[in-house]
């Protein structure tokens, strides 16, 4: 039985790995489960899935909870001697000292929660290989290309990662600027949660999964390409040293690739997991990404690429932003005004260490907040 | 410096060989030679990769060429102590033998050659598995398929083989029994051998590769899917368990593959292999294959799933067909009228040992030939 902790247990991404779990019975058992402010999902989860530990960012909620379960922080959670796996699947900056934590006592960590990789890439992959700990993908993109690399020990010569466009793809330009969140939040192909939905509408999302790859399978920036595909059929696709390209394919649906990181290296027969239906997929057609439309693509990868600090000012902005466009503080296109601001008041230090990084977090979200207020 | 032996060094895949040979002189030497007729092609070929030996299916003009190379039959020249593989690149039957005795003979074996899959697939994987010698998949298909299977150990759970639907794709049904060998030979997107062409167009060559695929990978027939594919793009995809899709993809370039099964674990860069351009590559289209257009399809995987000498019989009666129809002696519908009332008259033998398949391979011949007299 391999034992797990799920960082963000009630979210979309904690609740297909449950829903995993729930298949395999005899495969897993949770540990810990930690949740944001959904007290009565997670009073089902521990209900149902019994776990030692759980905790959630509304403590004074959790306390009050039918079920007595002990609360310790995420931090203490992920390094419990049996643990063997980690799902961080959190959103945003919260799951970069637990995931930390957890690949400094050797635990394995599968990653849904790209923010911080984003964030802090050097640091979270230098650790993975300090430790031996290693990473596995999550994300539908980065898993793709992880699958397309099994039994490969050749180079990569170039990463081919493909985006649906969002739902915005269409939409005469002049229009952008009056798009709203239900709007946004409407994704073509994929359901997920919201603030990765609303970084789709922006494609900071795929700017996000560049950066990944990067850090993830250690690829040049400039091997790494964008291509449209609406259909979100193909996933990825990854080029090798002698031209031949492998991709990995499939109904956009979470749970396989969820259920490959669990697993993996072992694949799993599941019923409840969608097949690939060729009579379906009569057409998959690609196109290059509209830099015009989708401003915040080009934006994020400069500021990626000048490391240091830079990356955790990029992603505290983004997440700062998003929040406000759904709370309707702000319109569609301040997403990238804000942000473009922020990274250009950034001071950065060149020293990418996990403080460096919160402070630079800290205070991006202070001048995203500022520069919102007008 | 891997030893090489070519058999069918003229064709067209053992050109493509030669040419991987030249781009990377350091990595292989040629041990020996085996070409048909094309005895000019021949002697340039043995003036500039210097083999110890050589043969030609024309004995008596070898004997007339300037350079003075020994000859040896086929099967003693893959059984040369020094020989690490064979790349077997023949058409047609006459690979047979030396293919087996290069895998009793413990040599890895290239296989271009899929009518030795098609006429003796038990005989042939078996003889491999008991000799521990591996068989390389050179055919594009397969090969996608190997490459997908790369260090995945779960189960597959489907192959979909792509087929370009050949030249005769769209013209109407009607006009079918009009088309010239001229016509036939024109692929719209390989450039290949004049059999495997023809094969090509009447979706024979497909139907070989599903017997390919079940025999090299070990995959049930109702587990193997055939998908018209025009572009030639996608090579071949597997499912696995869990439901994942890889599929391997590129240009229609058989450099590739052929470089893949002489590298193979390892990939090389090569310059002179195309490689995948994501600005022409717009749409991929799939649609189901019409069974009407192709009835050599259905008809050769009744034939063989049948077993015993039923599929040498449906390899040989395809040889002739095929070489009737290019020399215009049949017309294109023919090719299966031949090919099915061969089928039609043979009488079984259940053991496909080696003796009854080449027995059956000439009652077939024979047959075959005194059908298109008439």
């Amino acid at each position: 039985m391999k034992k797990l902790v799920i960082l963000g247990s009630t979210g979309s991404i904690g609740q297909q790995t449950l829903d995993i779990v729930r298949t395999f019975p005899q495969e897993f058992q949770i540990v810990g489960l930690a949740a944001g402010y959904n007290m009565k999902l997670l009073s089902r989860q521990i209900e149902e899935f019994k776990p030692r530990f759980a905790c959630s960012a509304d403590t004074s909620s959790y306390n009050q909870l039918p079920t007595k379960t002990p609360s310790i922080p995420m931090e203490e959670m992920v390094c419990q001697s049996d643990v063997d796996l980690i799902m961080a699947a959190t959103t945003g900056k919260v799951g970069l000292l637990p995931i930390l934590r957890a690949l400094e006592n050797h635990k394995a960590v599968a990653l849904a929660n790209k923010e911080t990789i984003v964030m802090a890439g050097d640091l979270v992959t230098h650790t993975s290989r300090l430790y031996e700990a290693p990473i596995l993908p999550v994300d539908s993109e980065p898993s793709a290309i992880w699958q397309c690399l099994q039994g490969e020990n050749s180079e990569i010569s170039r990463l081919i990662i493909t985006a649906s466009g969002g739902p915005f793809r269409d939409i005469p330009l002049n229009q952008l600027k009056n798009v709203t969140p239900t709007e946004a939040l409407k994704h073509p192909t994929w359901n997920m949660g919201k603030k990765i939905t609303i970084d789709s509408s922006t494609l900071m999302n795929k700017a996000f999964e560049v950066i990944e790859g990067h850090w993830l399978f250690n690829v040049p920036w400039d091997q790494i390409e964008v291509l449209v595909h609406p259909q979100s059929t193909i996933h990825s696709m990854v080029e090798f040293a002698d031209g031949s390209v492998k991709a990995q394919l499939g109904p956009p649906d979470m749970h396989l690739p969820i259920q490959y990181a669990l697993f993996h290296p072992s694949r799993r027969y599941n019923s409840t997991i969608p097949r690939f239906d060729t009579a379906t997929h009569t057409a998959l057609t690609f196109h290059p990404l509209d830099r015009v439309r989708y401003p915040c693509f080009d934006l994020a990868l400069e500021t990626a690429k000048k490391g240091g600090t830079f990356p955790a000012v990029l992603s505290a902005a983004d997440e700062v932003a998003v929040d406000l466009f759904l709370k309707e503080h702000i319109r569609f296109l301040d997403i990238y005004n804000i942000i473009e601001k922020v990274v250009a008041d950034h001071n950065c230090k060149a020293d990418g260490s996990v403080e460096n990084i919160l402070l630079a977090d800290e205070w991006a979200r202070c001048r995203a907040k500022e520069i919102a207020k007008g």
